[in-house]
């Protein structure tokens, strides 16, 4: 990954502020482990009730994950005032998400005033390792969005 | 769409047993609500706790029920014994997802023995009226699952 | 598909005189067949010099006719003085393209000012039937382009 | 990238083989530089008859050699009397293709007996410095395929 550098001085609280606004979150027990410059990871502790019918961690889960990885990644790059929508996705999925946790990974590869272009990957923790289960490449697009920290 | 021909006759029963194991649809209240050879459509009534930081239903969400759209959809043209896994999908997103509920539609553009392509859409009621939201290009993968109804 | 009222008064010239100045096309053989607003269709006549390693018209060339199909349905709902890029596409492959031609067509499912998603399909002419061969998920983006008929 | 260990031997011979077989790729003037496991390159010097209406190369030319190698490297890890089919792929386009030459690198993040998972890249070289130009997640697919180099 490039080495990019922040237009927004505030933008790990700028990240912080909107995750922790999502209520869907909070109810799924996600978390925001790193927000750097381009590149934020998220994980997510194995919960029995988000399961598909063989027992995995639903694809949907899946992505939700890594498209706020991404899109996370996107917002900080951009300017004070600026939010993220996200506009398209595609991810592939690799394995089965089983496991203890699953740590979704999100950074840009090219950041820009309108379209922001981002890869992410989810990994499973299967027996203290990572292992690969997705990958996504997303369109995360810039909007005004001046209320997502002062409320 | 096309008219297709079920190969297995219990198809509706194999798609409602499998749903109806998925703990994620019970967790976020998402119900079947049509399944015929080659489509389904699910119902998800709005809930504050699956929201993004607008307030909206999280794009995880909107991409997990027109994700099992489609793989239903999938699901009930395959023989018996079969089950279904999500290979990939993309998902473009349209319009905000706000409204009373959501209605994600998937079916069928090209059956196969090992792959096959699906097509899916989703509809936000607002004002008593279907707005759509996102849009679906998905494909699917057959796979051995004989216990999928027996349990 | 929805009807919509084009925004240019000239879209039809405006989509022709872009498509001529498309020097790959006249290097394929593939010519525009009809404009109507939000759907544009493309045919290519087979040709042994676009084929792969198996003899089928290459992926990328079934890629490209609908490609352009989807940008300039994009094209015909935007306004004068506006061209179009393609930000992203997906294709999945449903069946090898051969025959005697192919026929690309793309269409809005939803314009928008910055951003407008097509949807799009090509199918293969084979003893004088239509068989599809491809699905195409873009997303198109407006820019400024006051050259395009102007020169 | 990971470290593969082909299981074709002739895995090369393979690969250059059916790649001499495209008709389509001696028409672009594209050329297969390295072949290694799991990951392939291929350039493609500008040329004026694949351009667009803004002069640079057509997103479908871009596609068409990312494709390429994309399949490629996954055929370089499948066993002897294998072919490859291209199931789908995404393309994010990151910047105009224009310059000298374009250079496109695919590599397999997923090797499967069935599906194969790659991403790809290309880049554009302009005043003799490589720029990222379009990203690709593509899957592809095994098939039989025991005459690729028997002829």
């Amino acid at each position: 990954m490039q080495n990019y550098l922040p237009l927004n001085p505030r933008y790990e609280e700028w990240v912080r502020t909107s995750f922790a606004r999502q209520n869907f979150m909070a109810t799924i027990g996600a978390t925001l482990v790193a927000v750097t410059p381009g590149e934020v990871t998220i994980e997510l502790p194995f919960r029995d009730d988000l399961t598909q019918q063989h027992g995995f961690i639903h694809a949907g889960i899946v992505t939700t994950i890594v498209d706020n990885a991404c899109g996370y990644a996107a917002l900080s790059l951009m300017p004070e005032e600026a939010g993220v929508l996200t506009a398209e996705y595609k991810v592939n999925f690799l394995a089965p998400a089983q496991g203890t946790k699953l740590i979704a990974r999100g950074w840009v590869i090219k950041p820009g005033r309108t379209l922001t272009v981002c890869s992410g990957e989810v990994s499973a923790v299967q027996n203290g390792q990572e292992k690969p289960i997705a990958a996504m490449l997303a369109t995360m697009m810039t909007i005004q969005d001046n209320g997502a920290v002062q409320g």
